[in-house]
């Protein structure tokens, strides 16, 4: 297996969990098959179709349909499934299998946005961020679910933190693109799992006071 | 009066519908005239855009300024109309009217993305999708209200059947397109109807079981 | 300092000020340092990312990242400023410079539209609009707050007047395109700085009544 088949066979993994997620968050509202095939699809390919249209690129999917077909077969057995079991192992399975998709989506992206020499050196990091997560944004907005923006839980800093990471440490060694992509991706897969495991949240002196003031914004 | 001709007069009554049911949509919350003006706009040309903008050719309505200034007339008259009668009889005329917006929108945009081979088979019933309720996904996250995709309303399937059915009756029948363009459209018409006029809605089997686990999700 | 200089110091003082009243706003939600950067970066860019798109240019913080690190200084400030002071009367000064930034991003885009023949005479005032609000539009959907179109607050109506201006006094007076733009932002600025003060809202008259039909809607 070459580098290439296994980064390929990383995406397709990162696609399941990705739409097999969103089934399992939107499921508790009541959603019917089609609903849920929908909102699998836009989160799996969501975050990347935005990156792509930034970078004026054609949209990834639109030259390789398996990230579609893909993600529609994942959504359609998270909606059985989730009709079948409570499943509350097989969700928190699916938590870690979700990491490993963020931090696989994440890199690609900031390695696909150094590619194009886009906006160095903020773009690839501000591009990573925005393919890992926006999908799951736009599936929250059209659930009607609080993003995870406004969460406590760590998600999007240790992406952050990764794609930092892979451009500092291409600053320094140069040559050594394919092992700090590998280095960086394994580091946003253990900050984010040590957040599922432990259940991590972002420290208080990091947060905002709560409804002190500005009641005038409106 | 030339096929083209049919399909422009048809392309601005869709127009017509989508700004109208989008104004009847938002009045119930309060909204001012500038704000019910964007959302007949937005609700009109969102879809489209968004395809266009996937595509990656130029917006539609940046060639032809028309579908503007229809959305912006028939805005301002469902704002109007909307304050002087109750209308519950002109709403479900509208109703219909929209059907047909879906069902010549949706049809258009597999006929654009065919032309243009984009993502072949998928890709022109993604888009197809995309452009018949995008900008209806559009109004109701600005507008603050549920999406149609949580809504157990028949509206997405209708027009999912029928950009497939394009597709394949196009398979079958190469020379055919006129033809197949019409039944497609007249099917998704029908289906849509047919839930408006008897409040057909998705059956319990394919819904998902509503708060059964996910808790830990947030 | 020339013109030019002029421009871009707006430029960046608007910046400042979408940015910090981005934070203002998701503040008393309980925002953590991460989602406050994230907002604020998306409410500075958003409205100008979505123009470029649409005019299929490249975006215009790919050319100067100057954008994107003064909306993330000014993030940061306000973030730590939010949790230092109660700040009624920052907040009240922060309103001011916010509407000095809608001013001017609202007629650089109408320019920037102009300068490409895009869809003339209607494209420039929906880009202009489209870069004035977009941003904060998109802040209030993923913050999960009511968008300003539902709001009765005086806020998209002088933007679009600025705009309309500018189209209009530019047809008679061709050669005048300089004056023309800094009488159009001022518009603007007054217009939205008198609702401020005032607290002025859109007159009854021009609003739609509230829950009076359309529960069908659904």
């Amino acid at each position: 297996m070459t580098v290439a088949e296994l980064q390929y066979a990383l995406g397709m993994a990162g696609t399941v969990a990705f739409a097999a997620t969103a089934v399992a968050a939107v499921a508790p509202k009541r959603i019917d098959l089609f609903g849920a095939l929908v909102m699998g699809v836009i989160t799996s390919i969501g975050g990347g179709t935005v990156r792509d249209l930034i970078l004026g690129v054609p949209v990834f999917w639109s030259e390789d349909l398996n990230y579609i077909w893909v993600a529609l077969a994942a959504s359609l057995l998270a909606f059985i499934a989730n009709k079948r079991m409570t499943g509350r192992q097989v969700y928190r399975a699916m938590l870690y299998l979700d990491a490993a998709g963020v931090a696989l989506f994440a890199i690609q992206a900031v390695e696909k946005t150094m590619d194009l020499s886009f906006a160095l050196p903020l773009g690839p990091i501000l591009l990573g961020i925005i393919t890992a997560i926006g999908g799951g944004l736009l599936r929250d907005v059209l659930a009607g679910n609080e993003t995870l923006l406004m969460r406590k839980e760590l998600y999007a800093v240790p992406v952050t933190l990764g794609c930092i990471t892979y451009i500092g440490l291409l600053a320094m060694f140069p040559g050594a693109a394919l092992t700090i992509g590998a280095v960086s991706m394994l580091l946003i897969f253990c900050l984010r799992s040590a957040a599922i495991y432990w259940h991590l949240s972002v420290p208080d002196s990091l947060l905002s006071r709560p409804g002190d003031s500005k009641e005038t914004e409106k």
